[in-house]
């Protein structure tokens, strides 16, 4: 393990990225949501990514001169096309207009398209719930996840998230994906050679697997059965039909170089919680958290970044050698 | 079982409503909404009803003679007041607002307060659906789910209700609650003496219990662990710290005549999907719903539903004697 300070790595990112031939803008966006990932303890969204994008950028999958466009087609709605760039960009864009659009209407929405990974969900709502807004925000991935009763992949593992503001502390987070567990720790038990627990996913024949690799191969269990593929169906329809983009069966891997852009799509929404509840919210809502908090053993949801960020703020994050070397490597 | 014709039930239980002091504007509403459920074989939200929203109507808990009323503080936000009384003409009011701001706005919602049992989640989101527009619907209910980690009930069994358009087919209709099992199947096995499955609930000491009588005291499981009952968290606060009502653990039953008012709410999004795809929507939800049915053993979510509709057409339905004898006394 190695020792970086968050300003020094966003500018190694960020090099890495523009040597790749994205714009200076893009690479600025993409390394402060990287870094930030890694900051908040989500090291599947974070540094781990860089030598993907990068070789993205230059097989142009990604185009990382791309320039997102915003429209606005309605007075409460917006279309943002990620021009098949990285998600950032057009993300910060959404939040942008989003923040400013939202207060006026009460509720407003951005739905982006042509776009990638959005690494993590909970980041972009709690940026909205930052600037005073109750958000919610869903976005479809790759086919990992059956239709209950399927035995093939069709939807992603789809994370809804969710934050709302808080007057004397920091947003509440919520952020989930719609698997029983990521995909990352199945990709984890396959490279160790480790089983994993019966009731995580399908192999390609449809049939439960506790073998790992098998497990890559074929669909990825949803969490409470039914229901939550029920739950992936509807976060497909808001992050890619509504959107106009590729449904998880049609996109592409977020990870490999070759192919066709992903052209997945994300679905923003930005409550003004003032306006809808007569000022009440902010009271409501703390007497909710208190109520759950009078239990000692219950945690609010995504606290676990806070303690990342409290970390970094004492000056220097921990960083994986080889991961450092490789982005070093290609700022270089 | 007896057989009785829609129109005739619905007239019957009008006029019980009716009997016990609802308009009969109200009472139409709710006699509408109640024989409904009955037909797409929800019975639990169903005739079984009539008696308990009777007698409080009767005591006064819920207010027969409830006038809603709609306000609207930002250009697509509006909030419905309730007023105490049943929920269904507010939520028929917000459905009448809300198909003909949403295609106007591109997004719009409403709030809805001091609100009751609102039944079929799915059925309110699908009349939205039917008027050609995207609807996500939560409302939240008396405490019923423990904060993870915790003992306690905090929550309701918060239903997620969504339905989207389809151009040749009824709306495709997601409604789920967040509880692993719906409360009602606990109540029937305390009723029959029978045992639960673990898994299902906890005892008063938050203890897992297959104790029917037991877990009624205690506390419902979320379906999916942390991450359901962190989306029974995310509807607590949208439909009620958003919409300035009761918490889960604040409101009164939903089926006793005695106490104060529940004054729970309910919280209603409606999206013009043609805007916000630019056109796309139908195509892409119809490839979407196609790759999933290419596979034999897939069903669409919500289909029981049509089956009982089916069924309503060839004139008359199955409905308990007891249910009906009770509603035929007090429509006298």
């Amino acid at each position: 393990m190695s020792f970086a300070a968050p300003q020094a790595l966003r500018a190694l990112v960020a090099r890495a990225l523009e040597n790749s031939g994205a714009s200076s803008a893009n690479a600025a966006s993409v390394a402060a949501a990287l870094v930030a990932a890694e900051i908040d303890g989500q090291k599947g969204h974070g540094l781990a990514r860089v030598a993907s994008y990068a070789a993205q950028a230059r097989s142009g999958k990604v185009d990382g001169r791309a320039a997102p466009r915003v429209t606005q087609p309605k007075p409460a709605a917006l279309i943002v096309d990620a021009a098949q760039g990285f998600a950032f960009p057009a993300i910060d864009l959404a939040i942008e207009r989003l923040t400013a659009l939202a207060p006026q209407t009460g509720i407003a929405c951005a739905a982006i398209h042509h776009s990638h990974h959005f690494g993590v969900a909970g980041r972009h709502a709690e940026r909205l719930a930052e600037r005073g807004l109750l958000a919610l925000i869903v976005g479809n991935s790759p086919k990992a996840i059956a239709p209950w009763g399927g035995k093939r992949a069709v939807f992603g593992t789809n994370p809804i998230a969710f934050a709302a503001p808080r007057a004397k502390a920091p947003p509440l987070v919520i952020d989930l994906s719609l698997s029983k567990v990521a995909r990352g720790r199945i990709m984890a038990a396959a490279q160790k050679g480790e089983k994993i627990p019966q009731g995580w996913a399908l192999d390609k024949d449809g049939n439960p697997t506790t073998d790992a690799k098998a497990a890559l191969d074929g669909a990825m269990l949803p969490l409470g059965d039914a229901k939550g593929a029920a739950l992936a169906l509807m976060v497909e329809i808001l992050a890619a039909a509504l959107t106009a983009s590729h449904l998880g069966f049609e996109a592409s891997s977020f990870f490999t170089a070759e192919g066709l852009p992903p052209r997945v799509g994300q679905f923003m929404l930005a409550i003004d919680p003032g306006a809808l509840s007569g000022g009440a919210f902010a009271e409501r809502l703390e007497t909710l958290l208190a109520a759950m908090l009078a239990e000692p053993g219950v945690r609010l949801p995504g606290e676990k970044r806070l303690a990342g960020r409290a970390r970094a703020a004492t000056g220097e994050i921990e960083v994986d050698d080889k991961t450092l070397a490789d982005i070093e490597n290609l700022a270089r």
